[in-house]
This record gives C-alpha cells, sequence and structure tokens, in this order.
C-alpha cells in the first residue's frame, strides 16, 4: 500500500517523543512524519542531535523526510481525512472513536485514495480545541480512568500497531518446521502401538479395565502435541531408551 | 477481571523500561509485574529511583508491588500457562501467533480461571532458547523485516494495549450529545424548508429542473453532518442572519 495515513506530531516537547515515534513508525511500515512548530527548532543540534537518534534507533529515513511546519493549519493543507487523538474529552460534539475503529475506517478512505493524518498534541497539553475542530473525528485510547497518561509516542505506537495489523498478511498463528512436517497418523498410530505394547509389558496398565480409558488420554496428550515426523522417530528412541535402562539396570543389579 | 496476565520482565537492562513499561501496565489495566534479575538491585537507589520515576509517570502501585525473583524458573514457577515474546525466529518448533492472537487465547484461559504470564527478555539480547522452552508459544509482532526494533517498553505496551482492548466495554464509536440530543427527523425538514425557502427567494435555483437534485444534495450534506435539535435552532439563526444581512446591505446601498 503506498497510500499511507501521516503522523503529524503539533508542537512536540521533547525530542525523545519524536525519535521513539519514528521507531515505532518505521517498525510499523509508516513512513510520512509532520512536525509543527517543535520546541527544539530543526535541523537539531548538540545535544538534541545525539539525543534523537539513541531514542530513534536507527529509524533516520523517517526523521530524515520528517516534513516541518510552522503551523497546524498548513501542515493539514493538503489532507481530506483527519483525526485528532486526545486523552481527554473535550466539550465538543464530535464521533469518539477507538483507535482499532478509527484504523478500520481509515483503511477504507485509503483505499479511495483519500489523503489521511492523524495529529497528535504536546505532551502536556493536548491538541488545543481549534485544532481537534480541524478533524471530522476524535482517537481516544479506552484506557484505565484512574491512569489514563499514555505518552506522547506510546499513542503514536497504538496508532502505528493497528495501522500494522490492519495490513499485515501474517497469519494470527503458525508453526514454523524447519526441514520437517507434521506426523502423519500412521506414523503416529506406529508410535502409540510402540509405546502401549512397551507399556503393557511393564505393567502400565494394571486394571484392565482402565485400560481403554488410559490409552485414549495418553493418545490425546501426545496429539495435542502436533508432533512432526522427526519427533515421533525421536520418541520411538526414548520408549526404546527407557526400556533399555530397565534391562540395564536389571543386569547389573 | 480480577484473574489478569501476569508481566515478567527478565533481566530488564534500563530502569526506564521497566518505569514505562509499568505505565503502559497501569493503563490497560494491568498490575502484576514481576522482575527477573534486573541489571539495578532493587530497591532503586539514586540516581536510578529518579529515572524509574520519571518514566513511570506515576505508575507507583505497579511498581511498589512489582515482585522479585532470581531466576526465570522461580518466576513462572506458579503459572499455567506462558507465553514468551521475541523479535526474531528462533530454530524451535513452537507455534508463533501474533499479539491480538495471543490475548484472545489468554482471555479463554482467564475465564477458565487459569494462571497466565508473558515474559519479556532483555533489551538486546531478548529471551534465551531455554527461557522459550519453557512458553507454550511465542509470541511476535508482525513489524516491518527490514526494521523489526521495537524496545522492551513498546513490547509491553503492546501486549498490554490488546488486553485492554480484549476487556473493555467502550464504544467502537460514540458521540456525547451533552444536554442536547440528536434532531428530530421533523426538526431537520422545518430547517430545510426554512433554507430552501429563502434560497428560492434568493435566486439560487436559477434552473427550474435542477432544483430537485440541488435539494437532495443540501440536504444529504445537512443530514450527514448529525446535527442536534440545539444545531438545528443554531442553523435556523444563521439563515434568518444571511437574509437580515442582505436586507441590510439593500438599506444601507
Amino acid at each position: 500500500m503506498n497510500n499511507k495515513p501521516a503522523i503529524l506530531l503539533i508542537r512536540p516537547q521533547l525530542v525523545e517523543n519524536i525519535g521513539t515515534s519514528a521507531r515505532a513508525m518505521m517498525n510499523c511500515n509508516l513512513s510520512e512524519m509532520r512536525i509543527v512548530n517543535p520546541r527544539d527548532p530543526w535541523p537539531l543540534v548538540s545535544p538534541q542531535k545525539e539525543r534523537i537518534s539513541a531514542a530513534s534507533s536507527g529509524a533516520d529515513e523517517v526523521l530524515n523526510n520528517a516534513k516541518m511546519f510552522d503551523d497546524t493549519p498548513a501542515a493539514i493543507a493538503d489532507l481530506q481525512v483527519v483525526y485528532a487523538t486526545t486523552a481527554r474529552p473535550r466539550d465538543m460534539i464530535k464521533e469518539v472513536v477507538t483507535p482499532r475503529q478509527a484504523i478500520t475506517e481509515i483503511m477504507d478512505h485509503i483505499r479511495e485514495g483519500r489523503k489521511v493524518g492523524l495529529m497528535f498534541g504536546p505532551e502536556r497539553t493536548g491538541l488545543t480545541n481549534e485544532e481537534i475542530v480541524c478533524a471530522e473525528k476524535i482517537i481516544q485510547v479506552p484506557a484505565n480512568p484512574e491512569f489514563s497518561s499514555f505518552n506522547l509516542a506510546q499513542c503514536v505506537l497504538i496508532m502505528a500497531y493497528e495501522w500494522l495489523m490492519a495490513t499485515s498478511t501474517a497469519p494470527a498463528s503458525a508453526m514454523d518446521l524447519g526441514k520437517t512436517r507434521p506426523a502423519t497418523r500412521e506414523e503416529l498410530f506406529n508410535l502409540f502401538d510402540h509405546l502401549e505394547r512397551d507399556l503393557e509389558s511393564g505393567g502400565f496398565f494394571t486394571t484392565p479395565e482402565l485400560k481403554p480409558t488410559m490409552v485414549q488420554n495418553l493418545r490425546n496428550a501426545l496429539t495435542r502435541a502436533q508432533l512432526t515426523e522427526q519427533e515421533v522417530r525421536t520418541w520411538h528412541g526414548i520408549v526404546t531408551a527407557l526400556v533399555n535402562s530397565g534391562e540395564r539396570k536389571k543386569r547389573h543389579g
């Protein structure tokens, strides 16, 4: 997806937050950062230069391409859809959505080719009401009401992470088997036969009427483990080694 | 929900990451932090004490209740379900799930009353293979493969945020109307009548055959705005004021 939402940091105070936001964006395949009137003027000089570099952990691509603006109207001028993030509800009649709902909607806008931006306010004060008015909707994380204090970079990460999850094709669950493969049922049956035969000789099934249930439980546990072909072979070896151990003990006993 | 997953920080190196993790947890209604063998011994002294305090931003409850352990087996001894977070795939046959899938599964375990833990490794090296073996599954954020470098606190935030979203009852979308209420259709019809009557006198509908379409578009725009009863009254005032403005101009003209 080439069209992606822009991340707008409005009057950010700490370069660490700009750097960590860039890191979150780059991790989540977002690239367009716009910065309005940061406290430390750009291009940064020492020691801010070193501080942002430590925080961004190599996300230079995002920082080097960041665009600077003097005010918010200029920064959002070309955008067609704007969301404002806020921590506290404002006395405004405007739809408030969760980060997940926002990204669901934004995906639709993006598919239509619209230019979307997400605005994040300064660390302590947040966006002004004048800035929030510029947005169609407000995004709020439904956080613990008694302790709602995400910092700027945490908010950016949450939005970037939702974007990542909405665009990712990664399976929800996967198991990389390398050179081996899942065992076939026949391979499992052979292992069960081997194991149960030696358990029988070892006197494991003391009560004959309980044997079917015991066998079932044992087979269920080994089936739950989703053994690979290679592991089935290993488990044959384990059964054999345990039997051997008994034989040797008997010999040396 | 009283039963909640424990967050385990294994050999964390930077107190800032412990503090920011506590902040993320508290924001997301998680409370149980376990720390294995941190670089700076606890209880912390200056300057680490001040550094963690700045990073945690008041999440003292989580930090004060954090339990210390000498090694990972001791820290997970009472747990029944353990997930390990890793940035890179390991050469291990183990199911890898996304944070979202993990929390979906964990919600089920929690509902069954099981004790669940999420392990996070040290900043640079991550969990050892011996530690990952202790977990049923691996959690991996499907991040940009060319820049996969979430820091420790970012990983904790992502998991805590997924927990928050899974347990939150907040609506995906809401609009707080305060003391007013959505306008009824009748109130909207009255506004449309007022507006269209004055537009007619003002010569807005120059081509009679286009009038029905123009009226439709205008009504659609105002309906999309989801006006409140109060705003409908304001819009009556707006129409009246614009007409007045014309009358005054004529008088003074």
